[in-house]
């Protein structure tokens, strides 16, 4: 562990359409500094910008969120999830076997479910136009209910994936929370309570509320004369 | 660190047809044991017993590979090669800027070119019959060539995403593998030279070798009296 040189800031978007609002991932690592109470800053940036050579020097994909405290300076919402979890204490098992687990966990919902969850919402929001997307989404919808299917007998009846919360558990319920178009989740009712369960921590709570208010802010009627 | 118990065992099928060879996951891992020098086991499953309840204890998706070496058990490749970087040296840097920067590449590797170069498998092997397929294909390559893009404007004309090789190279190679059924990394040069620079590493080649061996001698006849 480095101490950074300054108070890490986060960048995400200054405004995104409604349907995604809850959904943009720096909320992900709002979420990891309220579990482990690093104070933080956010810089908010436009879409432009986003693709800009002066960002993608920081995110190569012309993307948010990016990390930065004058020391370590990396992108991808798992790495800098990962990375605060380092940084503080809450998110992270000190057992070795435990550590491993929450990491593992971390990247299974970022490589074997989230992949699954996108697909789907390519399906109903950015493909939706598309004549493929009506037929491909009964495929799509089975490969992901093989999924949740498959999480859900893994989660069983405990409390979280692993013996207590970690940034395994923030990472999966945030790849979860892309299928709140849908009602699927509600067939998965251990997954469902997993999620409220996660949701209700006060941690979230802030993060999320945070994470709104600059798009309530942005949409408010400018003061008319 | 903890000591492992015993020498470690990854699991990975029997037998897989041959447009899977080369690009089964346990690869990952076998490469990253190569270099850092740690020596390991392999377990051969039958894909019967990874659907089974008792492989699905230790991996539930009914995939593979899996790592254990009796203090930590833990699925995912990814998990599993940062789990050995850890454990080793030359995968992962000392100093924590440069350490958070590789775990940034092995997950950008995961979530932010794998998908696309499923998305693509999907097309082309997996529901390669399907109708929408064909109709889809032009939005999947140009979805995937857009991160290619990206990814190759990142590397520049370095030698690895980073000062020196680590487990994100070793991961965004193993990824960039998944396109090898088209000629589409050729419009990357500097993508193409990297990926060739990273396969023609000791650890790698042995790694490879050792993944083929089972199923070489999978197909081999069988002595006809």
């Amino acid at each position: 562990m480095t101490m950074p040189a300054r108070l890490p800031v986060i960048t995400t978007y200054r405004w995104v359409p409604p349907f995604a609002r809850g959904l943009v991932r720096e909320l992900r690592a709002r979420w990891a500094f309220e579990e482990v109470g690093i104070a933080y800053r956010v810089e908010l940036i436009d879409h432009p910008y986003a693709k800009s050579e002066a960002h993608r020097r920081f995110q190569p994909f012309g993307q948010i969120p990016t990390y930065s405290d004058g020391a370590v300076e990396i992108f991808e919402s798992g790495a800098i999830a990962l990375h605060i979890a380092r940084q503080g204490s809450g998110l992270l098992p000190e057992d070795p076997a435990a550590q491993a687990r929450a990491v593992q966990w971390l990247i299974a919902a970022l490589n074997s479910i989230e992949p699954f969850v996108m697909d789907l919402a390519v399906v109903d929001v950015f493909e939706a136009g598309e004549d493929w997307s009506r037929a491909r989404r009964p495929t799509v919808e089975r490969k992901l209910r093989e999924r949740l299917q498959d999480l859900s007998a893994a989660l069983g009846g405990r409390e979280f994936l692993d013996d207590a919360f970690s940034v395994g558990d923030l990472m999966m319920v945030s790849v979860l929370r892309g299928v709140d178009r849908t009602d699927i989740l509600a067939d998965y009712p251990n997954l469902a309570d997993y999620r409220a369960r996660c949701e209700a921590r006060p941690a979230f709570r802030k993060a999320l509320a945070d994470h709104l208010a600059p798009y309530v802010d942005a949409d408010a009627p400018s003061a008319v004369a």
